[in-house]
């Protein structure tokens, strides 16, 4: 390697090396990758079939276990897995609670490198009477996977 | 500038090329920059001076300005910067309706380099009831400054 080769390949490192915060700036407002896209709608797929075998501690795979993760809603914030998980059985305290629930109308939008905004509704088909609304996620990417960090979920003030 | 030398520096170059996308990533769950709370902080209470004289276009201002901003709630999804205000107008169509905004509780979370997650409690004094709840908004950095990009707002089904 002669001299004139390592300048060449100097200046290309530097030249990356600058470029690179733009880049990642940039990718923060670029579209979602469909591997991302794709593994954070297949936790959704999992939630909704773990949740209507009446399986509410699978379904709750799909949320961050941490004590850090949050629940927003019409009875304020619920903080931890663990709680978020015993508000779930709280309120829908067996199958006919729970009913069909069924995901529509998801829209994701990248807020960075490893966070998504997915907003959706959520519908309850059930005997007792249908409920449904509208949810805004934020999703994380861990080393174990995409992850639901923060749920705000509201109810239909007119059920559809 | 000698052979050795330049390799000892290409060889740092590298490194650095290297080391950035870990540091980025990293970054993503790093406690959120001094700098950005307080800039999030301020655009939170001059929407909250802006609503207390009953001025919601300026009140606005803490909206990304699109017809992508989205805003969640017990009536839906609206989009848009307009229609956003529209609603605001709509449902609060007076000072008295308005009343007087306390925001309370804000928590924030950095989702990335350009993202945080805020939640906190809004509270209204009105002569008519009072009303309240809890919002999550997702806050990205823009040219011009930390904007909301998507409000969730409920109202607490048992109001203080």
């Amino acid at each position: 390697m002669n001299l004139k080769a390592l300048f060449a390949f100097l200046a290309v490192g530097l030249f990356l090396i600058f470029l690179t915060p733009q880049v990642i700036t940039r990718r923060a407002r670029a579209p979602l990758p469909e591997a991302d896209r794709a593994a954070i709608t297949l936790v959704l797929t999992e939630q909704q079939t773990a949740w209507n075998r009446a399986d509410v501690k699978t379904f709750m795979q799909g949320y961050w276990n941490s004590p850090e993760l949050t629940f927003a809603g019409s009875s304020g914030i619920t903080r931890g897995w663990e709680p978020v998980l015993a508000r779930y059985r709280r309120q829908y305290p067996d199958q006919a609670a729970m009913g069909r629930l069924e995901f529509s109308e998801l829209e994701m939008r990248s807020l960075g490198p490893d966070a998504v905004l997915v907003l959706g509704r959520w519908h309850l088909t059930r005997d007792a009477g249908n409920l449904g609304g509208v949810f805004s996620l934020a999703f994380e990417r861990f080393p174990e996977g995409w992850r639901i960090v923060h749920d705000h979920t509201s109810a239909d003030r007119d059920p559809r």
